[in-house]
Formats: C-alpha cells, sequence, structure tokens
C-alpha cells in the first residue's frame, strides 16, 4: 500500500466536481487549507536500536530479513486510520519502529521474542497494516526500542482437508491470496471485510474481524477452529481436532481479540466452504430506518438465510445513490429508488437452497414494508464492496475531516445508540467550528439478539485535525459506554479504544486479561499500550 | 432427585425379563454380586465445621438456608456418575459436604465467599446435581471443610425482551422450570441435554452443556449473551448488550466451562426464541455407520438445517429396536428396519422453513444412501429422550457396570477414534474378567467440521467396581488423547477428567487457567481440584 494513503496508489480515487462542490460549498474547505508532504520531506525519527541488538536480530532470523531503511519503517509506522493518515502528513519528526524483522519460521519468531525479551525491545506484530485503531502504533512503553515484526513470509495454504472442510492457513497470507489459494482447490473461506485486498488471516484473528458475508459464513472469529501462536513463554496451539469441546474455558476465544499482546499467531486452521454453486442478489427499499431495522430483525431471528444482509440509513443511501446515478451503472429492469433506505441481501450455495432463502427472505420483507428493486443495486455493491476506503484520501486532501467506526448493541436500543452517536459527531464538528457535518450510517452484520452499527462521519478539518477527530472519538466513545453499546464491533481496541476497555468490560475483567498477559509475555514486550489499559 | 439413583424414585425403570436375562446369560452377574446399602445404613463422615463457621455461615444467609442434617448433605454428596452411584452402595463411611448453604442473592453469595475466604472453606457450586465427572466431588483440598453452594433460590426469569429474543435467567433454574416460565410468554430455549428434567442454567453454563436440538439451536454457550458471576474479588457481569464484538478477548468464552472454580453463575442472559410454529420427524436407516456418517455429514456442511440430526451406531441401533418392539410402539404406517443405523431428524420453525429444510435434508439423506424410515419412529425418540438415564440403575443393582461417556473429534477422523475407543473398552472389561461386553455409539451433535461421538458401554461388575471403571476410563482417555480427540464433548471436566487435561490444552494453556484463577479466587476456595490441575 501507499505509504500516506489507503491501497494501490494506481487506484486512487479522483472526487468528482460535484464532490468538489460538495465540500467546498457545504464544509467551506479546500485544499488550500490542507498541509501536504512529499515522501522526501518526511522526517524519521531515527532509530535507537543498537549495533548489538540489530546483529542479535539479524542472528535471529537473517540479515536480508531486517529491514532498518527509512522505507521499510514508514511502510510499518502505522495502520490506515484517519489518524494514521494525518500522522504522515507532518513534517515534524514522524515516529516509525526502529527496524521491521521479518522472521519465516515459528523458530525465528521465538528466536525474536527471546531477543527482545532480553534487550528490552518492544515487538509489534504487523500483518497487513489495514488497522484503524492505532494497533500498529510504534509505542516503545518503557522499552528503549521498538520493531515491528512483519509475518508476511507466513504465507502458505500448509493443509486443506476436503472431508473436515478446514484449511491451515500462514498469518501473513492477505484476504486475496488466501481466497486465490483456497479457489484452486474448489474452496473459498467467504470472509469480506472492507479491508479485504490487504488484510491478513493473522490480523484477522487477532482483531475479530466482521466480513461483510457474516450473516452467511459468521464472524472471523466464528470461522477459527484453532491457532497457533508463538509467545515468549514457547507456542501455544489452542483448538484440537474437535470443533467443540466441554474441557474447560475455550482458550480459542481468548487468543482471538488478543491483537499481538498475548503471542505471535502463525498459523489458523478455519473452517472453509466449497465454492457456492450459484448466487442469487437483491436490492430493497424502505421507507425509513427504523422500519428496515425491524424488517432485517425479522429475517434474522427467522433464520430465512441470506448470506449478506445489510442496511444504510436516509443519509448513506442518498449519497451513494448520487454515487451510483454518476456511475450510471444501475440497470434499466430496477426500479428507481426514490429516497428511504436502501438494504442489500445476497444468497449463495446450491440453486435449491438458494432458491429457498431467498424466496422466504423476500417474503419477510415484503411483510416487513420493503419493496424490491431488483438484483443490480445489489450486484454493484458487491462489485465495489471494497472501494470505500480510496475516497477519504482525497477528501482529507480537500480539508474534509474523514472517519468511520462501527459498534454493536441489542436490537431494542439500536435507534437510540444511532441517534445519541450522530448527535455525539454533530455537536463535535459544531464546537470545532465545522461549518457542516454528515453522518452516514449502516447496519452490516446482524444477529439473532442485536447488530451492528457503521458510521461515516465528514466535516471539516479546523486547526490541529488530530486533536479534533480526538475529542470527536472520545465524545462517541463516552457515548457507546453510556448506552451499553461496545467501543468495536470489527475494529479492535488497538491504541484508540484502549482508554475505553474498563469501562466497556470492568476492572476486574481487566485484570484478567493482565494475568494471562503476565503469564505468556511476563517482559511485558508484545505490543504494548494496545489493547489492555 | 433419589439420593441414590438418577431421577424421580417412582419413575424408576425395572429391567424387563428379556433384560434380566441379557445380563444374567451374556455378562453372567446377577443383583447377588451387588453390594446394596439402605437409606439408613450409610454412614457419613461427620461435619468438620466448627460451631463459628457454622455461626458465621448462618449470618451470612440465614440460619433456616445452612443445611447441617445428613439428608442435605448426603444429597449433595455428589453427582450421578456411575461412580457417584456405586460410592452410594458403600457401607464404608461416605464423604460428604459439611453443609449445605443457599445464598438467595448475589450480596449473600459474595458473604458466603468471604466467610469461606477467611475462614478456609472449600465451596463447591450446587445446580441440579447431575454432574457425571465429579464436578460436585466434595474435595477438601487443603482446606479444613467444604461446603456445598446450592444456587437453588436463584430461581427467577428476572428479564425477557421480546424485540431482542434474549431472556435473563436464574442460575438455579432447572430446564423444566425454565421453559415453563418462558413459554407462559411463548418463547423458548431449545436446550435439552439428556439431564434437562434436572440440570440447571447456571450448570449448562459452567459445564458448556449441548442439548439434542444442537444442530438448530446450537449449544448452550452458543446461547450465552452474557453472565452474571460472583468472584471472592467482586461481581463480574461478562457480555454487554452487544451480541459480539471486537473489544478483546471473550470473556465470557473463559467462565463458560469454567465448572464454578472462577467464580459463582447467578444469571445467565440467553437467546431464545418463539415456540415453533410447527415440527416436522422423520427416521432413517443407514446400511452401515460409515455411510450414515457420511450422510449427516453432508447435511450439516450443506447447512439445510434440521433441528436434531442424530445416528446411532449398528449395537444401539439393534438395542433401541428391541427396546421398541418392548415397548410395541412402533407407527404402523412406518416401515419396519432391518439392521443398519439408524438416524434421526427433526425440524422446527415456521411451516414453509420447516418444509424447504425437511425437503432439503430428506433429498440429501436419499442420495447419501438412507432410507426413510416415516415419522413414528423419529417423534418416539423425541418422547422418550429423557429416559435412557433410569435404566442404569437397575443394571447396576443386577451386577452390570453401565456408563456414558463422549467425545468430539474431525470428520476424517471420527471412524478411527470410534474404533480405538471400543477396542480400548472392550479390552477394559475383558482384561478385568467381564464375560462380554457391548459399546454403543452415536453421533447426537454434528459441527461442520466434525462431530460428537457418545459412547455407552455396558460389561460385568468385577471385584471392586468402582477401582475397575476408573481404569477403563483412564484407558479410554489416554486413547482419546492419543488421538487428538477430545477428553469431553459436553460432560465438562470436573474431578475425573482433570488429570487429562495438561495433555489436552498444553501446560501453558493449564497455566493460562491458573493465573486467570488466582486473579479471581486467590484463596483458591472455589472447587478445588475440579478441572485446573
Amino acid at each position: 500500500m501507499a505509504w500516506d494513503a489507503w491501497g494501490d496508489p494506481t487506484a486512487a480515487a479522483r472526487l468528482t466536481d460535484a464532490q468538489l462542490a460538495l465540500v467546498h460549498d457545504v464544509l467551506q474547505v479546500s485544499a488550500d487549507d490542507v498541509h501536504a508532504v512529499e515522501r522526501q520531506d518526511v522526517r524519521l525519527r531515527p532509530s535507537t536500536l543498537t549495533d548489538d541488538d540489530h546483529a542479535e536480530l539479524a542472528a535471529a532470523v537473517g540479515a536480508e530479513h531486517v529491514g532498518a531503511a527509512d522505507d521499510d519503517r514508514l511502510l510499518h509506522a502505522g495502520g490506515k486510520s484517519t489518524l494514521d493518515l494525518l500522522r504522515r502528513k507532518s513534517s515534524a519528526e514522524q515516529d516509525a519502529p526502529d527496524a521491521v524483522v521479518a522472521p519465516g519460521t515459528e523458530g525465528e519468531v521465538a528466536a525474536v521474542l527471546a531477543v527482545c525479551a532480553e534487550r528490552g525491545i518492544a515487538v509489534v506484530p504487523f500483518g497487513g497494516g489495514t488497522s484503524v485503531v492505532g494497533g500498529l502504533d510504534p509505542i516503545r512503553d518503557r522499552f528503549a526500542a521498538v520493531i515491528s515484526l512483519d509475518l508476511g513470509r507466513f504465507d502458505a495454504l500448509a493443509d486443506l482437508d476436503e472431508i473436515d472442510q478446514v484449511a491451515t492457513l500462514g498469518a501473513g497470507l492477505s484476504g486475496p491470496e488466501a481466497e486465490r489459494l483456497l479457489a484452486a482447490r474448489g474452496y473459498e473461506l467467504g470472509h469480506y471485510p472492507q479491508s479485504f485486498r490487504y488484510a491478513t488471516i493473522g490480523g484477522f484473528a487477532a482483531t475479530r474481524s466482521s466480513g461483510q458475508d457474516s450473516a452467511g459464513y459468521g464472524r472471523f472469529d466464528d470461522m477459527v477452529r484453532g491457532l497457533r501462536v508463538v509467545t515468549p513463554r514457547g507456542v501455544l496451539d489452542v483448538g484440537a481436532d474437535a470443533p467443540k469441546t466441554a474441557a474447560g474455558p475455550d482458550l480459542r476465544q481468548l487468543i482471538l481479540g488478543s491483537e499481538g499482546t498475548f503471542g505471535v499467531l502463525t498459523a489458523v486452521r478455519v473452517r472453509v466452504h466449497p465454492v457456492p454453486e450459484t448466487k442469487a442478489y437483491e436490492a430493497w427499499s424502505f421507507p425509513d430506518f427504523a422500519t428496515g431495522a425491524a424488517a432485517v430483525r425479522a429475517v434474522e431471528q427467522a433464520g430465512t438465510g441470506p448470506t449478506v444482509l445489510r442496511l444504510s440509513d436516509e443519509v448513506e443511501t442518498a449519497l451513494n445513490l448520487a454515487t451510483v446515478s454518476d456511475a450510471g451503472s444501475s440497470g434499466a429492469d430496477d426500479k428507481p429508488q426514490d429516497g428511504g433506505c436502501l438494504a442489500v441481501t445476497v444468497f449463495e450455495g446450491s440453486s435449491a437452497l438458494v432458491e429457498a432463502r431467498h424466496a422466504a427472505t423476500r417474503e419477510l420483507l415484503t411483510a416487513s414494508g420493503g419493496t424490491s428493486l431488483g438484483a443490480a443495486r445489489a450486484k454493484q455493491w458487491a462489485e465495489h464492496r471494497f472501494d470505500g476506503p480510496y475516497l477519504r484520501d482525497p477528501l482529507l486532501a480537500n480539508g474534509a475531516l474523514v472517519e468511520t467506526f462501527e459498534t454493536a448493541t441489542s436490537w431494542s436500543k439500536l435507534a437510540a445508540v444511532k441517534q445519541a452517536v450522530t448527535e455525539t459527531v454533530q455537536r463535535g464538528f459544531a464546537e470545532a467550528g465545522s461549518a457542516a457535518s454528515l453522518v452516514l450510517c449502516h447496519i452490516s452484520h446482524v444477529y439473532d439478539t442485536g447488530a451492528s452499527l457503521y458510521f461515516t462521519v465528514v466535516g471539516a478539518q479546523r486547526g490541529d485535525a488530530i486533536a479534533q477527530w480526538r475529542a470527536i472519538k472520545a465524545a462517541v466513545n463516552d457515548t457507546l459506554i453510556e448506552h451499553d453499546a461496545t467501543i468495536t464491533h470489527h475494529h479492535a481496541v488497538g491504541a484508540d479504544h484502549r482508554d475505553w476497555l474498563a469501562a466497556e468490560i470492568g476492572d476486574l475483567g481487566v485484570e484478567i486479561l493482565r494475568s494471562v498477559k503476565a503469564t505468556l509475555d511476563p517482559a511485558g514486550i508484545l505490543n504494548p499500550g494496545k489493547l489492555i489499559p
């Protein structure tokens, strides 16, 4: 990925004239308000690794796998949150890991951890570099130096059992690499978060990622059957061959979501399924968000079995519609959408099951006040499902402040949480002097007892944009805690949500995490400053 | 329940003449080989509680809620494993908790734990008393005394949110009590383990229970949204309103399966569903277990959606058939079954979904070599699903040694595990001098990547039946570990599987559990000798 933007530089998005005008006229900002920095002007904090540190790390993994050049360090300096991207635009000295170390075996990971524990070097495990919660911040904590531990060499499909439908995937495989290896055998994982093109299998597990097909295939934590974790105390292999067990607490669920603070994931055993025989798509319109939310709830609680089930609110629907219209690709056989809220359904599997699931879902959505818009708009969503993050970069460059975040709560509290968060964001932008702000929201992950809410917010950058966003996000987190909604549904805790974790899981919950951490990582070198307060 | 047998004394089973003859002629044992003891001849180890201990416990919960009578103590002296029942038949002094303490509020639970931590008294949480793994053994460990903490007063349906379909159930509610409270509102939990009639909501959570409808409604750990746990360090409330979160490791999954060693469950928030509109039943015959196993695997991996999906092996099918024939209740419209393996399917939900699921399942089972036997035999299974344990008592009384245990493994290893366990049991009985032995097996819980195997074994009691069974069970556990199969799929670890836990989860896994235990229960009073080695 680009060092200062999302994704492939050749795929960078440009704003349309209409979008530029919107930023200009409504937010009253422009590119002139934004400080830009070219790559050659970036100044990185000098590495604090000693020659001895470097020599020992090189001895552990081979000199060619220790990157100390500024280009390596800069590409591992953080993730892709708006805060990360704003930091990259600074002319002041930027922080970065002191080296990038890329072990190729579990033994080498263990050797690196031993060197770091011995010499007091913090370790930040690095997969695809897509964290949006500060999970890759090069935090030194009490240590003299920090390295980025790049898992990119753990890139094998080690095993695929077609009877069990279980694959053992290297933690460093990106989403597309993993799917390509599986597809060659006729299988797929079916995990498609928006970060899919770059994020890795290890990252999905470490952060409890959730993909857009979660209604059908579950979250990533639902897919995991076993994990191999190299800790400073040895290798932990959790999850035997048994799909489920009553042999005590489920240690898989303790490693999932541990964000590199307990150990380094090297391989993940996941449930896979044959590439589906057929897919069916249908988009729907609902008069308002409350009606649409009740409809998707009815579908999920009845268990009619869509693979994708999502609902955009009125604002997001209106803005997506503008994009669709720009793209000019709405199918001629589709009904136009006149306001309201767009829902997308996708069904996958055998023809017979897809037909039955589609019919049962259609019946419920119709009975719940939905109007079918046909297939084209749902297909279009699927085609562009990974493109969203590209739009943020030109918006940031033109003076807008854009970010996304997500939560989850029970169905009965969904409306109240959505409203409270929206008001908090709008108040935050107003207090910072933004001429206007937009809050878009959708439900993208549904459960029998509740759902996620995913927010995209846009305002004007005012003054120190980093401080501005920190203040708004802190107010959002406070609002979520106040409403008993989780501080993160699938982005994880990282550095950015860490100050709110105790409010979510309680002081005793935090003590549990600390005790596990102390057992597995007694020197405390693994990802300090992340997750555990 | 009876002090020395399963369940309701008025529902006790008697062996048929054919069954008696089988025991006599094949196992070559009779009632004369068995030592029996009447209630009045049972001698309990005298209570070691001091007057001060008793006074402080009475101060914590009220004197009327501290039972020190032998009848109370005997009813809390253990669970309902065959080892428990054999122990109850001893004329030697029997062990029992020194008192039965029944708090009525979380504050009272906390007060009891404080008294016990202060005075060095071990605490065994007690729900329905149905443990079959020694989970209720009155182990004193290093403490001078041990009490049974009866949760029976936590018996309320505290809340039912019909939008979220979440119920908050008191930990002491039995299965039927919970379902009765929910049914009055039109809902059900759908958790039906064989222990259903006596086991409690708290016990289901503490042991990771799995019910016979798990294909449709999941295991109990799948149903749990939140837990309230009183620990010696304070109350832990895990699981916010969010159905799922990425806010770190899932602490729910650390409490689930903790078997009272981390804290005392007082309330469980569970997913419920409306009482299903309709149910459909169909029994199937397969020529052999391998064909049947491949068929139920095909159904589960395709996701056609049965609520119940189970398969008996040839031996179990043959013996059940005898029972069915005895009962004379096989439907006239049903095809007779000629050998082979019986499978049972049940479907629940709306009429349209039941019809679609049933049709898709029927198509797959037929294509996989199954022959439909019609509905009656499946309905008959459902009617008698909780009766099995009653048969054990007269068999034990007539000199047979009978027990059940279960495991789970991946589909690809199922046949090898089944064969190895069968041979181990048969060898064990033969070495002990049993004239014959029977090993029955079924698959009752299916997953996309594997399944459970539930064994019922019958041989002759020879000499010290407790030592005889311990030796056979130890060999079975070794066999399971050797094959990477779990030592328990849904019965839990308790005292009986504890020596094998490290082999299953590794020494580092055990260290993790110990560190959590030390954080929540620093004095180590909670259920010592169970779960954690």
